[in-house]
Order: structure tokens, then C-alpha cells, then sequence
């Protein structure tokens, strides 16, 4: 009872494919990182780095444990809310499920908290973001992970019953991974208030530019190449031929969507550059980097079923999503040091409703249906599709939004009222990174060998 | 009508292997970046990141237009000197290109233009850098690649017609690519002139060490990383058994592709090393990046064709025609902030020459007849294939840097003779990030929370 | 006599696996470099970057001219100590190796250096370094490598015939590589004694920051990354099914590989948070960073042979090992700058340890017999396999420890009889980038143009 060849070829080659994506998601935990760390002030790079890395390490045993057991254990009783087996990974590897499509599902998770260590950066106490992360990535996010991306999810496209004959697309996770993560942000931010010093006495925004703008080009590179193992990568498999064509398949279909992620990035960086030249009168570079990045959220939904013009539209649209909200955050004194709520909430809402209007119905059934069609689908509202896919699409960033809200909004609360949310205002103008982390990030030559302490400090102070 | 087993393994595999090599290929950019960055006066970091990013993103959408139709849109009745069809991906995937083909290929395009914002780093405007960077990697570099690569092009290996019985061998692109962006360099530093404060009232050269050897060392390393995409990749496929062996296949002469590779830039490391040692009596970690840098630019051409012997040859020459070209510059008073000329044009050229020398017969015939042979071709000079190769590989040398200069140098010209080539000297001293793009790169603990702008710098030196 | 169409198959997916994870693991060189330029002060970051450097291009040369052949290479009459043929890649690609395969293990090769290179940190001659690379990497290793990993060699779990019916295990090198590169180090690091200025005229230990955290967390990542393709990719090939399952094979090992590591690391950085938070009173992200590393090392062994909760005790003792043993260092006025001693020698060991322990009889038949099972195997002693497995376990410990020692010792210490092994202490307090390499490695924006040379610098101490 060997495994035949055909299965030894088709597992190897798929195992290759999942696993090589995975390692480049989990490159976006880096490019998270480094993004972040370049875009605070160089007070705070310690501890925001330190977010990212703890958002890995304590994802990997909480989403070994019962996180991908929340989001993918589907058994044959299987709940539309939440999944039940297959906690600290046993029966894996089963029929359905391998170790690679674990570690695959695993970068996704971790990534999720470091989109919302960006909103609440530079003003949380640490022992209130290692809360917050356990519970956000190990309860919160698969959750909704498992209403869309798990066969029996209620939103699921996937499913035997489809909600509203379609189910939400939400391929990679516009909405599942980047408004998860934003949504989480929005309540943080909102209940932390902004920075000491964001706005001066009259109102009037002070503008607070990060450290070092290498970091955040590097991360962004490093979040693009990331990309391609999070989008075209969440076909989950390579060798599936289409039906009725005569060289297609999943590899058709993944090589086309590493091409619209691409297009939809580059258009909103783009417009990005000429919009913010023609607002504010110089060529920025961070904005053109955050430009790429609310290309790459936007496109993020939809990348597998729209065609590559549909792409570019999808970033020329992101790109005054992001500006016009960032407009927006800047006259509510909103202040969030990464833009995230903005970029990864306000574009990754745009994927949805984008997904619902481009969403073409030959790719679905490829991307849905291995290219064999024979289910009825609803598809995108301006293609002549209908309107179910489009309200599944509402449906899905509606529930998205109450679900995260109802979840993480009163854990934040509670943090705040217990005073345990946010650091005092000593320890914000002083620093995370001395008050909190032992001392600074950077040491130039000419500094003392002998590293600054809070408690010295302090005492300079007086 | 489906797709047969054997043609999806097939394709699954080619895709995978091309796509992540395309993958590696863009982290090449990131790795420019940093180079880039890390090489200039940290004035100018902003500036020369934001060139890089600009690349990416404007080249993905000219490439997508027309770029890719320039260079492959080979039709029945198609043109040796550029390619007529495929304009905004119509009609792909047909047969011979699918997605990952075109994802591949744009991955090369993006990086021309960076070669060159190196020559022409920190005096550039950058509407100027715009305006060039379209032009060059959306018309002049996919018309060199249709001569070489596209099977229509005239100076073709596979064509039907083989140009003086042999086709020029530019595998990977000593020529097609780093060739190409140093000759525009060359014509865009020349005609701006050296930086201010570059050679002083005596002629004497000043040294303007880049602002942070770190990212130097990154940026190599990255380099190096993409280089494993760029040169085993260029086979576009992995799964093409040779004839005539028990166990070979394009697999082996892609691992011996990754073999040459790194063994000319590591010998041309070395040489760099020690040469530089005996030259200017220090270990200098610098040059011995862009020693190994000039290897790679080396073996890119021949890396397919040539035995692992003959890779340390190409380095060893490598790293000499670099330090040598580096000598003549300075006496020239020519002034390319990131060698960029003498490393991709310099060491380019000696590429080409090198694989006109040491191709190996049967090695040709694997990399361009899939190891079928039957086709009478010329080969390396000194192995005794004739001088047909030799002459090929001089001519795309000399053809390149004639079709570069009449397209780019003019381009240049006009732009210079316009006034919107090179910045002011005021802008110069103080920078292109604060002149041109709302700020410095960097900001550190001590620095006032609010930037600064340029007009107070401009109130400052009054 | 063409090569089959299932063999095309098998080679080229093994050969896309086996290549993509070198390229992985030669980041880990990259890796290694931020994290060791991060980690020492900023006048040597030149420095230690060039040893990484130095590393790679010396050791690509190296490995290709003989250490392949002292590691790999087994003939009819093989050697149980070291390898006799396929010199400069004579006879390569055989029907065992290919070019691959050669690219895999080189990427391995020119890690060992990188990990001494740590613990000689900030005072040794660069010439020196140079000489003890050399040998390390050529000769040293190789040898430990024939010994485990060489079907012929002594302790090989591959061999004809078992040692102590076993063999020892050391998958992907907590032994063969950690441990060599830490002993290496150990001796490197005592005979040239403690930094100037690490403890001070009362014996208290002088805290001595690196200059730049970002690149420790920049490197880790890095590694961690690199990671995926060192212990995922030990497997060497891919497609391999195992009989008595339905749909398993090396795909699945592979896959429980990468969580394996994953979890070990995630679980030591966990651990390493809390307790020196416990210990020192704040989160410090570094020690976060290198207990994650020592989690890796410590799987390395292992990691193909145990389940995902046996990964997890792993990584919880390996941080308390670290921990420990850094405390032991301090006592003993040990000064290994990188901790790389105490890291890979001590996580590493703890690795050889833990696999004696748990490593599970079935999963060592898969990784070593393809799954088919026949051969008689003693597993972990906690899992009933006697104590064959522990022994042979013990046994590597003390041979590398022996074999490093009684090689790279006298090596050092010859090296310090003859005074080229530590820098001057004027050298060693202005720093080996000024003294030996030309100049810093960072030049902020108000700095002269000009940069500082040695002679300058003496000049202005006077």
C-alpha cells in the first residue's frame, strides 16, 4: 500500500510550492519589522522590533496549540464559527492537511499582530502587547480565518452551501489578515490617544518623522518579495490542470496572480509619487513606499480572479483611498505612527468591495473549482455577475469589523482601565526603549562605553 | 481536451522553478537600493532609494504596456529588431509565454535603470531621473533583449538563421542588462560632470566615502542572494532531459550554472582583496564587494556555458579590469559615485569576450539545443570552436554600445541642454533629500521632533 | 539510453528543493553578518562584515578545490576519516552527486567561519583571520562532515556498517557545524583573552553594547529564514515515498521539519523573554534574538527525528543552557563578544544530547531508510531505544570537541606565539576599521568629506 508515483510527484511538487511560500510570507514579519522600526523614532526601535519578534515566537505556540486548530479543524460535525480539532497539531498530517500547509497558515497568523503593533506604536506597555497579540492571534484572527478560508466557514467560497450563492473571495486576506489586523489597531490607537506631542497647543499636527527612512524602504522591499509567497502562494497547490484548455492550469492562474499584485502595487506607487508631489510639493519616498504597500493590501482580495487591467485600477483606486484617509486621521487627530489603520483597514476594506466588482468568473471557477465550473457563482457586479458576491463581499468586511470590534475593542479598554495599556509620560519622552528594554538601539562611537540606564536617566533629568 | 499529466508536471515544475527564480531576481533591486544608499553621502539616501522604488513600480507598468511586447512579441512575421505583439499582455498565456515568463522578464527590466542611477547618484533631478528611466527600460534595454534573446532577434543563439553560424551568447546578460545600464550611465555622468567638491582646486580627487558601509555589505549580499535567480534562471526551464546521458539533464547544468556563478565572483573577491591590499596597504571590505560584484557581472554572460574552471579565470580578469578601469576613471576625472560604469560596463564587456573564449561546445549545445546537438555551431576560441563566436560576441558589444549611445546619449544631451538634467550647486551642497524630497533620511534621538524644512536650511546659511 | 521521464521528474524536483535551499542557507551568511556588525561596537563593524565576506569567497574557492573532496568524497576503497576524491569537482556530476548538491554543502561550509569569526570578534588580526578561516573551512570541517554525513565515514547513520547499531544523528549539524565552529571560537577567544576594557581594575564585568540593534534583529530574522533551507533541506531529496502509508513521504518529513525548527526556536525565544526579563528586570529584545538562535542550534540535530512537543522541550532548555552558560562566562571573565561560544557550542551540544533522547524510531527510519524500515536502529532513550543512539550521540560530542581542539588550538596558540593573532591595544581602542581597513563604517551628514585615516587619528591622540 506504497504511494503511488503520480502521488509522490504531485505531493513533492506542491510540498516545494506551499513550503518555499511560506518561508517568503514569514520574510514579511522581517520586512514588518524593519518597516516599523524605520518609521518610529529611534527612542522606540527597540521595542517595536521586539513586538515583531514576539508576535512570531508566541504565534508559533499559540497557533501550534489551538490557533490553527480554531482556524482549519474541520471535522465531519464541523461548525461554521469556529474550528474543533486538530489542536497542537494531532491526526496532522491527516487527508487534507500536510505540515506545510501548517507552516503556511502559521506566517499568515503572526503577521496579523505586527499590522497592529504599528498603530499603537511607541506609547503601549509591553506586557499590554503581549496580551493583546496571545489574544489576537490566537483567538481573534482564526476565527475569522476559519468563516473564510475553512470549507465548513460560513462566508466560505468553498463550502457546500454557499452564503448568498457565492461566499466571500477574499483570497489572500484583504480583509481576513490586513482589516483584522487594522480593525485591532483602530480600537488601540483610538483608546490610547495620540503620541505626547502629536498635536501642539492649538490643535495643529506636529509632524514626527521615523529614524531612518533605509529601514523603511528596506522593509518595504522585503514586505513586496513577501508577497509573492502570500498571494500567489494561497493556491495552496501547483499541479491542478484545468479542464478544456489545452496547456492551463493552477500554475496559469498563480503566475498571473504574482502579475496583478505587482500591477495593482506599482499603479498605487505611482500614483502615490504624483499625487503627494502635487500636494505637498516634493517627491516623498515614504509615501511612495506606503503607496506600494496599500497596492499590495488592496489587491490582495481579489489577486487570483481579476484580470491584470483590473489590477491597475485596483491601485490607482488604493492609492487615494490611503491619501484621502490619511487626510482624514490627520483632522481627527487620529494618530496612528504607521498609517496602518489607514492603509491596512482602508485598502484592505477597498480589496473587498474591488474583489466584488472586478472579480471575473472564469478565474473563480479556477481558482475555486480547479477550473471544472458546473457550480453556479455569483461574480463581479461590473462584469454583469450579480449582486451576491458583491453583498458576501460587504458582508464579509461588515462581520469583520463588528466581530474585532466586539472582540478586541473591550480587551483594550480593559487594558486602559486598568492602566496597564499605555506607558506614563515620563517613560513616552524618555522612550520604550530605555524606560522598558534595558536602553537605546543605536550606540555611535563617541557614546560611553558604558550604556545609559532609565535610572540615570532619570536623574539627569533633575 | 484536458491537459495531460506529463505536460501538467511539466508546466507545475517550470513554473515553480521560474517564478521563485524571477522571486530572487527582484530582490536584486532591493539589494541595488541599499548599494546604492550605502554608497552615497547620507544627504542623498533618500533620493537614490526613492530612484530604486521608482524603477519597480514605473517599470512594471511600461513593461506590462510595452516593454514585454518590444522584447518577445515575436509573431509569424516578426522583426529581428523588435518584437510587435503581446502589448498589455493580449493573448498571454499563449503557448510560448505564460505569466511566470513575463513576471521573469520584468524582474530583469526593473534592474537596468538602477545600474544606472548609480553613475548618475547625487546631482540628479529627479524629474529628469523620471523622464530616463521610462525611456530606458520601456524602449532601449527590450529592444537589446529582443536582438539576443527573443528566437526572431537577430544576433540570436536560437534563431533559425544563426548570425556568423553561432548567434551571440549573452545567457544571462553581461551585455543585454549591466552593459546596457552602464553605457547610459556613462553617457548621463559624462555629460553632468563630476560631483561638486569631487576633484579639487588642483585636480586632485577627493574622497567621498559612501555614508554607511553596512548597507554596502547588505546590498551585495543581496545581490549575490539574487544572482542565484538571475543566472541558473535564465534556463526558463528545468525539466529537459538531455540525450545521449544517464542522468543529466537542464537540472545539472543549472546547478553548474550556480556553480560558475559563485565561483567568479568569489575569485574575483579575492583578487580585489589582496589587490587592493598591496595597492592602497589596507583590507578594504568596499572594494571587495564590488570585486565580487564585478564577477558576477562577468560570468552572467558565459555562467552556462562554461566549465568551473574557466569561472575562476573570468573573476580573476574581473576583478583586474575593474581596479584598472577604477585607475582610469580617476585620472579621467570621471566621477560615477557607484563605479557603476566600470563594474557593469567594465566588467560587462569583459563578459562577453570571456564567453567568446571559453564557451564549451557541448555545454552550448545544452543550453540552447537542450543537449541535442545537430546544429553546427561555433564555440569558445581557445577551446578551438573558430572565431564565429568571438566575433558574435564583439559584435553585440559593439552594437550595444552603439544602439545605447544614439538613444540614450541624445536623451541626456536634450535634457542637460534644457537645464533639467543636473541640480543647482545650492541643492547639491545640501542635498537632494532635504532640496527635493522634504527631508534627510535620518533622524536621531537629538534632532529637534520637527524636521527640517528646506527653506530653513536655505535661512540658515544666510 | 535518454533519461527516463520519471527520472527527468525526480531530478529536476530534487533539484529545485535542493537548490532553493542553498540559496536560503547562503543567506544565513548574510544573516550572520548584520547580526555580528550589530553586535559589536561601530569602529569594528567593517571588520567583522568583511570576515563574513571573506568567509564566503575564500571558502567558495576552498570547497571547490578540496574541502568537497575531504568532506564527500567516498570511492570504492573510502576512507572512514576523510574523502578521497572529486577534487576541484573532478568527476562531478557523478550518479551521486551533482552540481546541486555541491552548492548545498559549500553553503554550509562557509557558515562555520562565521560563527568563530564571532567569538575572536573586535581584536584579531585580519590576517590572521584569514589563515585560520582558511583552515577551518578547508580542512577542519570538511573532516567532521566525511565522519557524520559521508556514507563512508565512521559515525555516519548511512554507513554499512552502524556504529554502536546507530550511528550517531546529527541531521542538518548542531554538531558538525555549530559545535565546530564554537570550539573553533573557544580557543580562538581564550587565548587572545577579554576585550580591552571588558572588565575593569576590580574583575566587574564592563558592559560593552553593540552598535546597532536593528541589524541583530535584521540578522536573526535572516537566519531564521536561512534556517528553512538548513534544516528542511538536510533532506536532500524530496521525492521519496515511504511504503506501509497513503500518502506520506520525505514531503511530509520535510514539512514537520520546518515546524519542528520553528517551534524549538519560537519556544527557547519565549522562555528567553520571560526569564531575563525575570533575571534583569526588562524585555530585552536581544537576548530574545540570540535565545531564538540558540533554539535553532539546538534542533539542528534533531529536527527531522522528533514531534513537534519534543522541538519544544528542545528550545526550553536550550535557552536556560544559554542562559546559564553566559552567566559561566561572566564569572570566569570569558569574552566571546557574540555569545557564539556559549550559543552554538553549548545549544549545540545540548542538541547532539537532546536527539539521544527523543528522536523517534519511525521518523529515523524515514529520514535515513526512506521509511522502509529492515535495519535494526537504536532510537531515543526516553522513547525505549536504548542506549546505542545516546551513546553515539555523546561519542560526536567529545570527537569534534577533541578534533577542533587539537586542530584549531595550536593553530591559535602558534598564531599568538608569533604575534599576529591580536591587535595592538592602540589598534584595538581606535578600532580595526580605522587601523586595518581604511575607515569607519558610517560617515554622518556633518562629518568632513574627507574621511579620517589612521595616521590623522594618531596624529590628533598626540
Amino acid at each position: 500500500m506504497a504511494v503511488s508515483w503520480e502521488d509522490s510527484v504531485t505531493s513533492s511538487i506542491n510540498t516545494i510550492y506551499l513550503l518555499f511560500s511560506a518561508y517568503l510570507v514569514f520574510v514579511m514579519q522581517l520586512g514588518f519589522a524593519m518597516l516599523c522600526a524605520g518609521s518610529v523614532r529611534a527612542k522606540n526601535a527597540m521595542n517595536i522590533m521586539l513586538t515583531n519578534v514576539v508576535d512570531a515566537v508566541v504565534g508559533s505556540i499559540s497557533y501550534y496549540l489551538f490557533g490553527f486548530a480554531f482556524a482549519f479543524g474541520s471535522s465531519s460535525d464541523s461548525n461554521p464559527f469556529i474550528g474543533t480539532c486538530f489542536f497542537a497539531l494531532k491526526d496532522v498530517p491527516d487527508g487534507k492537511y500536510d505540515y506545510s500547509y501548517f507552516l503556511y497558515q502559521w506566517s499568515f497568523a503572526i503577521a496579523v499582530a505586527g499590522i497592529t503593533s504599528g498603530s499603537i506604536a511607541e506609547r503601549t506597555q509591553f506586557s499590554a502587547y503581549l496580551i493583546f497579540s496571545f489574544f489576537l492571534s490566537g483567538f481573534v484572527y482564526p476565527i475569522v480565518a476559519h468563516w473564510v478560508w475553512s470549507s465548513s466557514g460560513w462566508l466560505s467560497t468553498s463550502s457546500a452551501d454557499l452564503f448568498l450563492g457565492s461566499g466571500a473571495i477574499d483570497f489572500a486576506g484583504s480583509g481576513v489578515v490586513h482589516l483584522v489586523g487594522a480593525i485591532a489597531g483602530f480600537w488601540g490607537s483610538l483608546i490610547e490617544g495620540p503620541r505626547v506631542g502629536r498635536y501642539d497647543a492649538f490643535g495643529r499636527p506636529v509632524v514626527m518623522r521615523g529614524h531612518n527612512a533605509t529601514l523603511v524602504v528596506l522593509g518595504t522591499f522585503l514586505l513586496w518579495f513577501g508577497w509573492f509567497g502570500f498571494n500567489p502562494g494561497s493556491f495552496n497547490e501547483i499541479l491542478v490542470a484545468y479542464p478544456n484548455t489545452t496547456n492551463q492550469g493552477n500554475w496559469t492562474a498563480i503566475g498571473r496572480t504574482a502579475v496583478t499584485t505587482t500591477l495593482s502595487g506599482s499603479m498605487a506607487g505611482i500614483v502615490t509619487l504624483f499625487g503627494r508631489r502635487l500636494l505637498v510639493g516634493h517627491w516623498d519616498a515614504l509615501d511612495v513606499c506606503n503607496g506600494v504597500l496599500g497596492g499590495f493590501v488592496a489587491i490582495t482580495s481579489g489577486c487570483a480572479v481579476v484580470e491584470p487591467w483590473a489590477a491597475i485600477i485596483c491601485g490607482f483606486v488604493a492609492a487615494w483611498v490611503l491619501i484621502g484617509l490619511n487626510m482624514v486621521a490627520l483632522k481627527l487627530h487620529f494618530d496612528d505612527p504607521l498609517e496602518a489603520v489607514q492603509l491596512h483597514g482602508g485598502c484592505g476594506a477597498w480589496g473587498l468591495i474591488f474583489t466584488g466588482l472586478f472579480a471575473k468568473e472564469e478565474f473563480i471557477i479556477q481558482a475555486y473549482d480547479s477550473g471544472k465550473g458546473g457550480i453556479s457563482r455569483s461574480y463581479g457586479l461590473l462584469l454583469g455577475g450579480g449582486w451576491g458576491l458583491f453583498c458576501a463581499q460587504a458582508i464579509e468586511l461588515v462581520a469583520i469589523v463588528a466581530w474585532v470590534s466586539v472582540t478586541m475593542g473591550p480587551l483594550f479598554y480593559i487594558l486602559h482601565k486598568l492602566k496597564v495599556l499605555r506607558i506614563s509620560i515620563d517613560e513616552e519622552v524618555a522612550g520604550l526603549d530605555i524606560s522598558s528594554h534595558g536602553g537605546y538601539a543605536y550606540h555611535n562611537q563617541e557614546d560611553d562605553e558604558r550604556p545609559l540606564r532609565y535610572k540615570d536617566y532619570i536623574r539627569m533629568q533633575n
